[in-house]
C-alpha cells in the first residue's frame, strides 16, 4: 500500500474505495438510526429517518479539465451531479443544493460569472435551488483555476439502494455510454474530435422521478455510471448486492463517433464516464414496461435492457459478446484524472 | 471593478460581499417558498420549510495553510465551522453532515489520516455525524495539498437570523477575541509565539442549544465572527438589521498574548478571525442571564456584553474607548488569506 496519495485514488474505482474504506469509514462513528444509509454503505449519498419520509443528503467536489467541454461545464456538472446522486437514491424531490466554489487568485471574473450562468440554468432545469454557498480564494498557483463543491438534499418516501439487485434482475441504461468521458478526453488528447463529440452532462432527476412514479416497486436498484463508467458502478452494485452481472455486449447503446474515438485511444467504453445516465437494475416483468418509459423521457430516449443478474460469479461482470463470454476487468480506476 | 478574482474576493469583507451579490445572487431564480431564507439573505446558512419545523442548510469550504495550527488543524475547522454556521441559525440539532476531500497526489495518507481522525473527534464532541463524503486527487502542483467541503443540514423550531437586531439590543460575545487569527498569522509570520497562542476552534452547536432552550427568545440575531472578525461580523448584521452598534472597548475580552500579538503585526482583534465564537443580539432585559448561562459551559467561560444597538449610524460600528468614541472601519476583507 503506497505511502502517498495516488491519482487512482481518486478516480472511482478500487483503489478510491479501498482508501475511501480504510481511511474515511473505518472507526466512523455509527451514529445514525438503525434503517439510515451512513458513510459505512459508501452509496451514492446517505438517508436518515425524518418522520415518515426520508431525508437523503449527498456531498460532491468538481475538478473537471478543462472547465468548459463540449456538452457542458464544470458549472452544470456540478449541479447535474448532486441532482443524479439524489435521484439515484430515489429522492427526486429537492430541497435545495449549496454551493462552495474555490477559486484561484487571478482567475477570470467573466469565466466565473459564465459558469454561475450555467449552474443557474441547470439548477432550474433540475428545479432545484441553489439555496447557500461559499466563496474561498486561494493563490496564485494554489489551485488550478475554480473547483467547485456541492452538496444536496431531498426527501423522498423510499429510498433506493445501490445494493438492491437479485438475481433475475434485469440491468437497464437509460441512454449510450461514454459520452462525457469521451469529450473530455477528446480535449485533453487533442483528438481532434471535439465537433462530433458531446458529453451528456444533464440532471436526470426528473427522469428518475417519471420511472419510480410509474413503476417504483419494479426498480431495485439505482447507481450513475460516472467516474470508471458502467464497468465500475455495475462492479461496485454486483458486489454489494451478491449477484453476478452478464451484460448482452450488443444491446449497449454506443453512439458511433464515441466508439470510434474509445477504440482510437484503446479504452472500452464500458469504463468511460458518464454524467446524465443512470444504471437500474429492474425486476425482470418490468422490464419492457420501464424502458418504455424511459423512452418517453428526452432524457431517455436511448435506453435499453443491457444485462441480467446471476446468481453465478458473485460481484462479477461478465460480457457476452455473441460469439462467448469474457469477464470484464475491476479497474483501479478512471482512466482520466479530473474527468469530473 | 477588477475583471480577476482577487485574494480579497475571499476575506469575508466589502469585497466578497460584492461578489457574491453580483455574481451568485444577482438573477437567481427565487423558487423557495416564502418565508424561507435563501442565497439572497446572504446568512451563515439556508433555512425552508419543512413540515412545522424549519431544515437549515449550509456549506463550506476549508482551506487554511498550514493544516495544523496550534489549537487545531482543518479537519477541526471543518466541522467546526459547518456546525457553527448551523447555530447560527438556531439549528442545533444536527440531521448530517457532508465531507468532499480534494487531495493533491503524492499526499502523506498519514497526514490524511490524522485529519480524517480530527473530524471524527470534533463531530463526535459536536454530536453530527458525517453521513456521506466525496473523494477528489487533483495532480501535483493543481491544488496545494488537501481541501475539505462541507455541508450541514440541521432541524430548528425557529430559525435567528442575522438581520434580527432592534435598537436597544445589548450585544454578547461568547469568549475571547482574535484566538484563531492570531494562531494562525503568528505561524505564517513567524512570529515565534506559538507556545502562547491557539486557535478556539471547537463546534459551539451545545453551547447555543443550551442558551437558545432558556432564553430562546431574547436572542434576536446572532453571527459566528469567523473571516474579517468580530468587525466584519458586526457590520454585516448592523447593515442588514437598520441600527448601529456602539462597543465598549473595556468589555472586549482579548487574551493578554493576543492583544501583544496583534500590536506587533498592528492588527485590530476585532479583525481578526475566530473560529468557536458567536455575535449574539439580545434583548436588553436578558442580557445578564444570558451572558451567565453562556459562562456556565466551558466554552463560553468568557462572555461578555460588548455592546448596544442604536438608532443612529446605521450600519456602521463605533468604538468607545473610554475616552470618546471612533469608527470602526468596515475592511475590504480579512488581512490573511487562507485563515479558514
Amino acid at each position: 500500500m503506497s505511502d502517498r496519495i495516488l491519482l487512482k485514488h481518486g478516480a472511482g474505482g478500487r483503489a478510491m474505495r479501498a482508501l475511501i474504506e480504510q481511511t474515511f469509514v473505518q472507526g466512523a462513528p455509527g451514529e445514525l438510526p438503525p434503517g439510515s444509509v451512513g458513510l459505512d454503505a459508501m452509496d451514492d449519498g446517505a438517508a436518515v429517518r425524518l418522520g415518515d419520509r426520508w431525508l437523503v443528503v449527498t456531498a460532491d467536489s468538481h475538478v473537471v479539465s478543462p472547465l468548459f467541454f463540449p456538452g457542458g461545464d464544470i458549472g452544470r456538472l456540478a449541479v447535474s451531479g448532486t441532482v443524479n446522486d439524489l435521484a439515484m437514491m430515489g429522492a427526486t424531490e429537492v430541497v435545495g443544493l449549496t454551493c462552495a466554489v474555490i477559486v484561484e487568485e487571478g482567475f477570470s471574473r467573466d469565466t466565473l460569472e459564465r459558469v454561475v450562468q450555467s449552474m443557474r440554468a441547470a439548477s432550474r432545469e433540475a428545479r432545484a435551488s441553489i439555496v447557500t454557498g461559499d466563496t474561498k480564494v486561494m493563490g496564485r498557483g494554489e489551485i488550478d483555476g475554480l473547483v467547485i463543491s456541492t452538496a444536496g438534499v431531498a426527501l423522498t418516501d423510499r429510498v433506493v439502494r445501490d445494493a438492491g439487485l437479485h438475481p433475475g434482475d434485469r440491468i437497464v441504461v437509460t441512454g449510450t455510454i461514454g459520452d462525457h468521458g469521451m469529450a473530455v478526453m477528446s480535449l485533453r488528447h487533442d483528438l481532434g474530435l471535439e465537433g462530433d463529440l458531446a458529453s451528456d452532462v444533464a440532471p436526470i432527476g426528473q427522469l428518475v422521478a417519471l420511472v419510480l412514479g410509474r413503476h417504483g416497486d419494479a426498480v431495485h436498484a439505482m447507481k450513475d455510471p460516472t467516474r470508471g463508467g458502467v464497468a465500475s458502478a455495475l462492479h461496485e452494485m454486483a458486489g454489494k448486492s451478491g449477484v453476478g452481472v452478464v451484460l448482452d455486449e450488443a444491446s449497449l447503446p454506443v453512439r458511433d463517433e464515441v466508439r470510434a474515438a474509445a477504440e482510437l485511444v484503446g479504452i472500452d467504453p464500458l469504463y468511460i464516464a458518464n454524467e446524465g445516465k443512470a444504471i437500474l437494475g429492474v425486476r425482470a416483468d418490468a422490464v419492457d414496461a420501464v424502458v418504455a418509459t424511459l423512452r418517453e423521457h428526452p432524457l431517455g430516449r436511448r435506453a435499453a435492457a443491457i444485462g441480467t443478474c446471476v446468481v453465478e460469479r458473485q460481484g462479477t461482470l461478465v460480457l457476452d459478446t455473441g460469439f462467448g463470454r469474457r469477464l470484464v476487468a475491476e479497474l483501479e480506476g478512471e482512466p482520466l484524472p479530473r474527468i469530473c
